[in-house]
């Protein structure tokens, strides 16, 4: 931590500062600047945060800065390999790129089972599909719930694929991880704490959607609350950020993804149907992901978007996954041959 | 609705998209312009957004905007009259501006009980304090939970003040409620819909924060969501924004309360301490509240807030809270000058 | 300044940085923690920013923090009293809430007069009117240019009103100094450095609205360009940022007021017709800026808003003005009050 | 354009608008819904902003919202084959991946030299370097200046590399062009219609970066500014937006290039160096670029960036710079193939 004290704060409040920093354990470097005092704040042991809070709250402090990452187990500097989360046939974070695809709501056995079966045969490993809807309107279809989940886990047996849906509250973790394979946390969820805490105590991977407002160190700070409370197969999602920009849904963070791979471990993901919200930009949007090192995609496909209960906008059809996915096949390549180099100079 | 066409749409896509128009149960009245196609949607009945949703997916279709609310029971459209909600002493939405105010967090007994005298003597009717405490980090305090939710009982018994505290989990929603006389939805969680719902289901008051990146209709449709599940004694909270501004922990969006004031008949509170982040800050945000006519403000207040576990940076002493209620006076004569004159002219 | 190193800096990566700071001419006091070096950079005389920029690109560095302000002759550092700027009749930064209004553009002889006529009578100081106009569409109208500055001297002659104008490019500094007694910089040109660097060589106390995306520290830096150009008589202007919320134009960072009068000695002006953009909004926003403590605001009226060339939206009826001024009353006494006490106060 | 009234606006509102619309010189179609009445406005020739902006004026009116493109000549409407720009040896907007590379700022004739040959052999075909530097503090370096120019000149002669630079006021157009083969825009002056409109008149190619707080559709409206003046050799830079997220220097809307391909003509070069203002992070993003289908790039190099008067963080080493060139190779490769694929049919 490093203390800025106000131009002309007086020796009183320089002590009783330093005084504050030792009563929670840490050491004192007092630095006597021209316009002010500024004090670095050194040890371990102590509660970084609490000792931070308190000292902006002090009388003559102008800012408290922390220097240390308030995350552990997530970083980088905790673990230097990557993660790799196996689900079904895929690896997350190895050296494949994986994709998942599906509808964005389970809607009827027709339309699950129709999708699992071309999204597999198209190159998808994961099947997508909610079956416990977070919707802005109370009057909007809700998702359905239990029958949804069991459809899942029929296309699940029919297909091959491993299945991701979301869960929406800490009451419905073990319903939902019963026929999940990776419990999905939404964008609105990020900071759902009761429901984070829930998923640490869970047996299945966890994939966290960013927040459509989150900072990529909030992000981080919701991944470690599932890894403290027990839970290490946490995968990260970039799903698009809320700006001021209204040409596209969201606006998908892309540096995120690289940003994300110097500061952590855990596989990155990227959603590029709610990253831009238009059909029509997913192809270049998914060829970004691969080429800015993503771990994998998570992609809205639907029998037929019109029909579609819920981002229908966003959904390509069974046939422009498809294309989509040869498009990619180049991307891919480059991008396999960059992670098997990488984990050949780590042996 | 208003579907506006492509400029190259053909004559079967313009068609088709009429046809759906009528699977929905609307009529249409189409108009054709110099360059595109632009059709009207019209009647009542049909499933408004699953109309939208699904026409934003058809081949043809440029962009489908609603023009009706998507809102209903909390709009000022279903009800003229100003929501008034009683709770102990105070009326908020009537002729009183009501002031909410204690620490961030309940800490232990003196702290709670010193807080709550010296803020009901200053002028407040209503006691705040968090006993299930939302943090960012896992390894933050997180409340005193239930034994927070006693120690609140136990001064508003020695006060007479209500209590207003935060639930952040479905799971939690009859415990808080055997204790509080106000649920509290923090911003992280304004749209954690089941939450919402169970909200709507209890028989206690709500407020509900907006989320740090919600907007004002999204606002709205969390709080129908509460209403529309049978609870309507809500009252929304303007607690600042997140912007790319960082002098501030946050924006503070001061014309949402007159927007608010415009859209909907409940009340609205200003939250000064987590709009601005800085003590310094407060009072004039708290004069800014009541000049632009909310209906009351929730303070944070601590005995020493250099020693507050939680947001002592944003927390005024016991000191600075009299003061500020002091300089209020004036302003607050005005607030209620003009609501008396709206109450008689609506007679 | 404050260095924190990589983590795992070696030695040399210390030592190197250490000599860099050295050679700009400042002191080192280095902190080795258990995870990292953090050195303070202390000294006056060397170039503050370059070696912050330097550093930021040297090996082993992670970050580097800037401690002092990077203005200076805006700062409250610098001059603790109050800017007063005298224009015609009005003192901005003493005590009197000063109103500047008219029509966001000159139209034509007869809607100038009018309105300057209406707002002198209704208490405004200062009249505004846009004769270069900044506007997006290359096919909107682009102003009336030098017969709108003529217009505006007509209308100083006729009501004894002090004009503020837009001056849009260094080159036509000299033209509008002929006419304006206040020039105003747009939100679109505060970083035309250009046109500052003119405006600091020219006589003309100046009016720097916030940029759309700025942050407060950036506009301050703008000042100070005009500042230490040779140009003290500047004021600012909060006019909303932009924001991800569409229900008003911009979102009013009404904190910004307060959080300015911390840091500097300039007047603050409050903008609450563009920082809404609805006239329906505009009272209540007038109410906040002189409750927060603005030295005075800058409102557009017309005559017949729905025939306005520009920004009729936002624009107050005269009779709607005249309104707003008598509800402004009271909280203009409760401003004079205070600002009288606190030049009191500081005798 | 659609005109949706007020729910309750009276029979004389609506004729009142209707009027008015025809005033404007356009068709009326009105559609009365079971809530409200809303009005489609056809016809061509009539100004459509004045019409708009009146009509949000207007009493009884909600909301007026434009259906066609404000922008006419840099749209796909108009023209549907990608412009080419001609620069040196480089067609922009042709089927080759054009790298611009250079330092941030001019700063002495071994610095720009030493750069020039090295980003030639890399593979670069155009020099960035800056003479006219805008700075947010007054205080750095802004810059050589005239001198500057004159250094790029004969690192063009020395290499064969055309010359791109910047021009920061209207006033210094014809010297800029005097030596540089594309005039750049920068982000702080997207909006200077002055300099637009006198970019207009030149002759020679402009690239147009995006403001920071920019959106697609004004970043069009401020080409279209320069084309309807007479110069129609104009390309747009995407160099990252404003947005919460501090991670990085600014937010790279990556889906920008896509959406612009999608709605004009001009090509469209990609900023990594200040999409994210970090070093480590251009080449992932240089990649992106590519994915996405820009026409190119522009990318910060100095020989020595710890010792940069400006920009150093983002800056590549040449080193750095070459074994990205190298890496990229492959994806331009893919880039190439579909690119010439999709002129092969258009024959």
């Amino acid at each position: 931590m490093i203390i800025s004290m106000r131009p002309h704060a007086t020796k009183q409040e320089v002590e009783h500062v330093c005084e504050r920093i030792r009563e929670f354990g840490f050491r004192v470097h007092s630095i006597e600047g021209e316009e002010r005092v500024v004090i670095g704040v050194v040890g371990v042991g102590g509660d970084v945060t609490a000792c931070l809070e308190s000292l902006e709250a002090t009388p003559g402090v102008e800012r408290a800065v922390r220097i240390s990452a308030p995350y552990k187990f997530v970083s980088k500097e905790f673990r230097k390999e990557r993660t790799v989360i196996k689900v079904g046939r895929a690896e997350i974070g190895g050296d494949e790129f994986v994709t998942m695809a599906g509808p964005c709501s389970v809607e009827n056995e027709k339309q699950i089972m129709e999708t699992a079966e071309a999204v597999a045969k198209a190159g998808a490993k994961i099947l997508r599909g909610g079956a416990f809807k977070p919707r802005t309107s109370p009057y909007d279809f809700q998702g359905m719930e239990g029958d949804g989940l069991k459809l899942l886990a029929k296309a699940r047996e029919a297909t091959g694929l491993a299945v991701i849906t979301e869960v929406m509250t800490d009451r419905d973790v073990d319903l939902v991880a019963e026929y999940a394979d990776i419990m999905q946390v939404g964008a609105r969820n990020m900071q759902n704490f009761a429901l984070l805490k829930a998923l640490g105590r869970c047996q299945r991977p966890v994939m966290l959607k960013r927040g459509l407002s989150s900072t990529i160190k909030e992000l981080l700070m919701s991944a470690e609350y599932i890894v403290a409370h027990g839970n290490s197969q946490v995968m990260l999602c970039e799903r698009g950020i809320r700006t001021f920009e209204t040409a596209t849904r969201n606006t998908c963070d892309i540096a995120a993804v690289p940003v994300l791979n110097e500061l952590t471990h855990l596989p990155v993901i990227l959603d590029p149907s709610h990253a831009t919200g238009k059909r029509s930009l997913v192809p270049a949007l998914a060829r970004a992901g691969v080429a800015v090192g993503a771990d994998g995609m998570i992609v809205e496909v639907h029998p037929c978007p019109e029909k579609a209960v819920s981002d229908g906008a966003q959904s390509l059809t069974i046939e422009g996954f498809r294309e989509m996915m040869q498009q990619l096949d180049g991307y891919i390549r480059l991008w396999k041959r960059e992670r098997v180099a990488e984990f050949a100079a780590a042996l």
